[in-house]
């Protein structure tokens, strides 16, 4: 099936920190000055103002707030410090709340020093724990599995089938799952784990793949730079009747050192062309 | 089930490309002196000398050669690429019949440029075309799934449940899996995966995953210095029948920076003492 390709920017939504140097003020201007739709916000870009300063800012600026990353990282070595965790997951919720944010994104965690099998059954465990403050608060949680590159330390949720299994053993509507093409674009099961997943998909994720890949972390490319056929996971999104925000979100080291406004426009270009 | 340790150097293989450095006649010596087993042999070992000197002077060395690395790549744009890398395994298996190596590596390939289920059936593709001559050579071939980060340009198989549908569609005494521990760890249907490819597990390759890996290529770490139960991994691969040979192979920019003989030395101990 042909998907069309997306013709203005009423679903282009931005990360903060695709935008890393920028202040959420400034990204606040950066974005609505070029016509992008939406914002999630990254807790770093809260902090400096705190979160009702920052929850004005986003009212005013018209720009519909998507999401707040992150929560999650669940697993930890001792019981403090997952409770810890759980805390911060509680801190996240409130923020959430209080800027207007419908859905919170799970990083879910890893312990390099501890089992994988023992930090998933940490991040169930985390996730059920917090997720009635999240049903109280009206704020959805959002599993987004992680690329197996991250299973040593940043989540040992790494395929679309475990976040779906996650999701249906727990079985709340304010628990689903955030598709980010790359993370699973690899994946032989994708487009059966989406169609799976359902109504559950909460959100949707672009960037691309770049050969070579320099950099574990930062070394995102913009869509087009690289392999993965992005509008056909979209499409696969959107077959099962997802319509919400496409999220751009982007780690480059070296989009982070050019101008930011001038990184937008590249963006939007991008968007409109490849996703 | 517990699984113990490894109590002497009787299963220990290297690859010559853990220690880059060396030619096949330093690796050979440094093998030798130390109590090593057995050798795989990368290609680029054999180039100086040509395969017909590195069989009799592996011969000599009384080393258990395991395995040629690597065959595979089979995908390509054009048909006259995907016929070069026929005539190139080809090739690869002549030289595994002559150095008496009894099995040969596939890395799969991959092309960032066209869809993964089109270099997916490429791969199948190509296994197939060579197969008979590897029969006739008496030389099988390990498909090694490699780590979703190398997707883009070095495998398109990923998982053992892929390399092992491939196994099963074939259906040939020559054709089963390598398992290696680096590429394999974090997927959750391993143990599953393992026990179903069975008697088809041709080798298994053992390095550690390190926390941060600074590089996507070259920063494996040595047994034990990361998050891999690889001795729990090796159990799962004993539960077949497996008997073969333990094969290290680190590529570390760091280690092949250091003296090599030292680092054979803590190969050694890591091996015992992880493995």
């Amino acid at each position: 099936m042909a998907v069309h390709a997306l013709k203005d920017l009423s679903r282009l939504c931005i990360h903060t920190m695709t935008t890393k140097p920028w202040s959420l003020g400034q990204a606040i201007d950066g974005y609505t000055r070029v016509g992008v739709s939406g914002i999630t916000v990254w807790r770093q870009a809260l902090a400096p103002q705190g979160p009702v300063d920052s929850a004005r800012m986003l009212k005013d600026s018209g720009l519909k707030v998507v999401s707040l990353c992150r929560g999650g990282f669940f697993p930890g070595r001792t019981a403090t410090e997952r409770a810890a965790a759980l805390d911060d997951n509680r801190r996240a919720i409130e923020e959430a709340a209080t800027i207007g944010a419908p859905l919170i994104v799970l990083v879910c965690g890893a312990v390099p020093s501890q089992p994988l099998e023992e930090s998933r059954k940490q991040i169930a465990d985390g996730i059920a724990a917090v997720l009635p403050e999240a049903e109280s608060a009206g704020v959805k949680l959002g599993i987004e599995p992680l690329h197996p590159m991250y299973a040593d330390s940043r989540s040992a949720v790494n395929t679309m089938a475990q976040a779906n299994d996650i999701v249906e053993a727990i079985g709340s509507p304010f628990l689903g799952v955030t598709v980010d093409v790359f993370h699973l674009w690899w994946d032989p099961s994708l487009q059966a784990e989406i169609r799976r997943a359902g109504k559950s998909i909460f959100s949707f994720h672009v960037c691309d793949w770049r050969t070579p890949t320099r950099d574990l972390l930062n070394d995102r490319g913009l869509m087009g730079e690289g392999c993965i056929d992005i509008r056909r996971i979209r499409g696969w999104v959107e077959e099962t009747g997802f319509d919400g925000a496409v999220e751009v979100e982007i780690f480059s080291d070296e989009y982070w050192a050019q101008d930011q406004a001038a990184f937008l426009e590249k963006i939007k270009a991008a968007y409109l062309e490849h996703s």
